[in-house]
């Protein structure tokens, strides 16, 4: 199977996708491989996965290579390998905490005990979007291993050279052996791992989303699906609009708008909805494409493809309908056979076109004003997605108080798209934004497990109701 | 639709299904009434709780009497309907609790706060079955209520008579109107409330819990599944083997054995396999049929004139296959238009009968001898299902250290069938005995709700990542 590179649009790189007669004979070896893994208790998982931190460490740099291949961008990639390390750190310590907690305890019935187990599934099948190749192939991943799960994970076809890094890093530690396989494959390759395994964690796009949980569904496999969002943030007339306009030009632009997370509807009130605009304009002019080199600018290429035509789809339904465009040329402009868009300030938006109402996946901050605060968080929640979003206004009340009626799983006060850097609130996705346990917190290594209940008669009294 | 009386077999009750516009109208004014019942507070829901128990106390001798038109025994249905007040008391209980805990705190990067809150689905759909019609119906409901959902509630269609009481004592409390719906209705109904609800709790078979699934997943609506399970008994040679065969007689055969958590295999090791089984003749032979009144004799009729086919099918192949039958006739016995099935005692069992592999659903017990402790274990995870089971041994350590190898979500410690009395173990389904969260202990509210992080830059420190 040929890959595209996004820089160029080249294919000039190739991968295998394991059907499903090689994951099964790969995912038997797993299943036995597992229960040495789980019998061997936590300290020794977190030894294993220190030494495989050590492992990636070693192997940073080409790393970094292969993912600015496979993604064209260069400061984000940095950000993403260096996310690793600390990731892995944090897990090993939630973990600590999570395991030495008691499991026994009295009932109220006087003669019955109850001690308490936790069973992690045995292979968990981690299927993993392009956006950030790296950092969401891992993000489900390190809680598993830890929990006691064997994890197999099948990145993005769109996104794979860095694959064979991470499987060298992985052949570095023996203890690691059927324990985590990073696999190629595309479609047909997740398909197979959404009957092979226990438990399907899925990242990607709800088209994509809805596919697995129905793959899931007929196999009688439970699901974690993080999908997309479509992400709004509401300015108050009060809020501090220097701060509001440099943070949601990050939220909305960082990864050229290329995450679950980012920014994709901002909502300012009249009063200061022209003041908003002006700032969002001059500091977006301000940023350069990250071209023609990747470690030019700050806007990296669109990764996928189809992703250029969705967004220029979105952009010229949005023209048609009357927005203007005050920054970029409004649409995606090829370059040197990769394909940028440029940070597209829009107003004049109304709420039914594509860019108001379905996920976007680039740079571009359409801007709706509007007068009640009530009219505000009602355009906020027009929507079937309830991943994240955001609110300023002048004090943390305010805010809060809009904030908690907007229906989505992450809200940042004062603040855009702090999900991206914040790792310790548990949160779920509302809606089509997903659908089972957070992947934060301690909550995210127990949805790895079963629990299991021993009811005991520990006084060996002969129970009331026996005949 | 008419409705079949498990003591004479007369179609003697008839319901009208609710369909999906009747669902619709009565779902939209559940979501209305579900925003007062979240925003006023869980003081508030207990309160409206203990109205309820108070109004459902009232009126038991004729929800009593219902329930044992609906399932033709008296002794289970006295029990079922006392559970009524205890459950919704140790829910307020837990669930007072639950929401006293602490919600804000500081994060890992010095400028940041994270503050949880936790948003109620607004309408949960529960779908329950025939063999504990009040209780099931109510497992899921009330924690679901004191988490702040709306929740309707489809009992099945074999025995619904019960159904009009609680309607009843609902609207003795205004305020539960449009908060707590009871209605009437089969399979069409069920998959309505797959369409139109938020998250689907269902109880009842593994074939039919799959239909749910696929249905839920059609809509991309999460579930919980509780369903069948063919739980084994292990007793070693050191157990008390008076202790042993009273509780596994009481697992096998309360409510005819119509329980998801039945005993339905045991092994015993060789030596004291003989010694075992004779107890178990002799105390079965103790027990008498509830005939020609339900309040007569222990062992009530077989509630679903289709659970009777699959009974008589298992007990034929297993006879067939050379399976010894030592108490009761090998069948269900029709008595005055109802079907009663004899505990019936069965050795020469082999692993490929049916009684040993499906569902039974009936007071059968069949007994198998193994040699070494393995061989025990390794029959006993011979299954597809994965509910509970038990262990019978002279030390605790020694059964425990079995019951840690059994594959299922609750194993009882020297005694049987725990699950049925023991509320606070918090336990998953393993295998096809189901998916999805606890539904004892305080997890099972905290399902009810999904997770939403407020991520807040209390500080309002310009963040370093932005640009």
């Amino acid at each position: 199977m040929q890959v595209r590179n996004p820089r160029t649009g080249a294919y000039d790189y190739e991968i295998e996708p394991l059907n499903e007669l090689e994951l099964t004979t790969i995912i038997q070896k797993m299943r036995s491989a597992q229960e040495d893994w789980v019998e061997k208790g936590i300290d020794f998982r977190i030894e294993v996965l220190q030494k495989w931190k050590e492992s990636v460490n070693l192997r940073k740099e080409d790393l970094i290579e292969a993912l600015i291949l496979d993604t064209g961008r260069s400061w984000e990639t940095l950000l993403e390998a260096d996310i690793v390390a600390s990731s892995i750190d944090r897990w090993c310590k939630i973990s600590k905490g999570f395991f030495s907690q008691e499991n026994r305890r009295n009932s109220s019935i006087p003669f019955l005990e109850i001690e308490q187990d936790l069973v992690p599934f045995s292979v968990v099948g981690v299927i993993s979007p392009w956006n950030f190749p790296l950092l969401l192939s891992l993000i489900d991943t390190i809680p598993a291993l830890l929990a006691g799960c064997s994890v197999i994970v099948k990145p993005s076809e769109v996104t794979p050279r860095f694959i064979k890094v991470i499987q060298e890093t992985i052949l570095e530690v023996p203890e690691l052996e059927h324990i985590l396989e990073y696999v190629e494959g595309a479609g047909a390759t997740g398909a197979a791992l959404c009957k092979l395994t226990d438990i399907i964690c899925f990242t990607g796009s709800t088209a994509t989303g809805k596919k697995v949980y129905q793959a899931a569904c007929d196999n009688f496999i439970p699901v974690f699906l993080e999908l997309g969002g479509k992400d709004a943030v509401i300015v108050t007339e009060t809020a501090d609009l220097e701060r509001a306009s440099s943070a949601i030009l990050w939220g909305s632009v960082a990864n050229a708008g290329q995450s679950c997370l980012s920014v994709e509807r901002i909502y300012a009130q009249k009063a200061i909805f022209h003041e908003l605009v002006s700032r969002l304009i001059a500091k977006a002019n301000n940023l350069k494409f990250a071209f023609p080199n990747a470690k030019d600018g700050q806007i990296g290429p669109i990764i996928s493809e189809k992703q250029v035509e969705i967004i220029n789809e979105q952009l010229a339904d949005a023209i048609e309908k009357g927005a203007k465009v005050h920054t970029g040329t409004g649409k995606c402009e090829e370059m040197n056979g990769g394909f940028y868009c440029f940070p597209t300030v829009l107003t004049n938006v109304t709420a039914d076109m594509k860019v108001m109402t379905e996920e976007t996946f680039g740079p571009i901050l359409p801007v709706m004003q509007y007068i009640a605060q009530d009219e505000a968080i009602e355009l906020a929640n027009q929507t079937i997605y309830g991943l994240s979003g955001a609110v300023f206004a002048g004090t943390e009340e305010e805010a809060m108080q809009i904030g908690r009626k907007m229906k989505a799983g992450a809200i940042s006060i004062n603040d855009a798209a702090l999900t991206a850097v914040m790792h310790e609130g548990e949160k779920n996705s509302f809606k089509m934004s997903g659908i089972g346990g957070t992947r934060m917190g301690p909550s995210a290594i127990k949805r790895f497990m079963k629990q299991k209940a021993f009811l005991i008669n520990s006084k060996q009294v002969n129970d009331p109701w026996w005949f």
